[in-house]
């Protein structure tokens, strides 16, 4: 079954809720059998994040290049920056059979859903709202101005929940790690994948 | 989540395939949150099969008093002898909240499925038709015309696949099991099981 294209696994969820972590702990795992997309993005690089490790970092320029010559497969304004995926990279993975995994924000996640209904939506969910806000706080580098407009979005962000095919919620980075891991093993089962080719192989008996 | 009612998880698949070799397996798991809910059965006991652990051994009068008194979620006769699950424990379980576990046949797998749409139904499947027969084979116990009888009728079982949410190949017993335990990880993450809790917990904020 892994010979056939790959799946399209897309993480995503409200600002603060600890998407780079989990998919941080993810990638930490030896024997995961994903490809991590590299999201570009015109942010400034916080403490320790690596250059296209982290993210591709680019300046607005470059990036709103990228995007007239059709080399996003989304982006989208967060926050005052740019974000956004690379097509050629993501495209070429799956049709080598390969598992792409994508972190990314709420609005590009949606993108990614009309272009790819296919894929695999996992919103990735705060224990509780009181937490998230702590979370967001927690960072203790924004005024109050940009925590309350964070926290307005991402309760905006929740009630796109519907757009999802799972929700995770990030209690523990273990366990959501592990309910990721599961949601790709599964989506791998599921009937309408591999029913095709189970006909296939008692029709040739 | 684990407060709601419990899923009801539905395992079946061809004879021969290793539906009760995987459940067995399964259940050694120390951590698994799973009840299993033990079949009624008017087959012999194999060797090494005790009453009340691996099946509940019944004769055909006394599961046609059950039939009759409504005490059985589905039921089967399947070569020459009835299958049945007990309704009470069943449903029961669920309320507690508890995931139910069924190994059954194909027949009665379908019966489930009308009763319990919103169930979660997984076929086992053999790794390839010659596998299966060498496997019914193998056995060592039936006569060429059992083993013929059973094999055509483990093709028209793989015919029934589109009734289920995932096949899972039997290939390797312990991939099975984590295939298995990972569908049930899945379903519990399900956007639709879950957003209306998180959406409550939005509004309550």
């Amino acid at each position: 079954m892994r010979s056939e294209r790959g799946l399209l696994i897309v993480l995503s969820g409200p600002s603060g809720v600890g998407k780079g972590t989990v998919r941080k702990a993810l990638f930490e795992q030896e024997d995961l059998a994903l490809q991590y997309s590299i999201s570009v993005t015109t942010r400034k690089p916080r403490e320790g994040e690596v250059d296209g490790v982290d993210y591709f970092f680019r300046t607005r320029e470059e990036f709103e290049d990228m995007i007239r010559s059709e080399k996003l497969l989304e982006w989208a304004e967060f926050v005052g920056n740019y974000y956004g995926t690379p097509v050629d990279y993501v495209e070429q993975t799956l049709q080598e059979g390969k598992d792409v995994f994508l972190e990314i924000e709420v609005q590009g996640a949606l993108q990614v859903k009309k272009a790819f209904p296919e894929g695999v939506f996992v919103f990735l969910a705060p224990p509780s709202l009181s937490e998230l806000k702590s979370r967001i706080v927690g960072r203790g580098t924004e005024t109050e101005e940009v925590i309350q407009n964070r926290l307005r979005m991402a309760k905006e962000e929740i009630d796109l929940m519907d757009a999802y095919d799972y929700v995770v919620e990030n209690d523990e980075i273990h366990l959501a790690c592990e309910r990721i891991t599961s949601i790709v093993t599964a989506e791998h089962c599921r009937r309408d994948r591999v029913a095709k080719y189970y006909k296939q192989m008692t029709e040739a008996e």
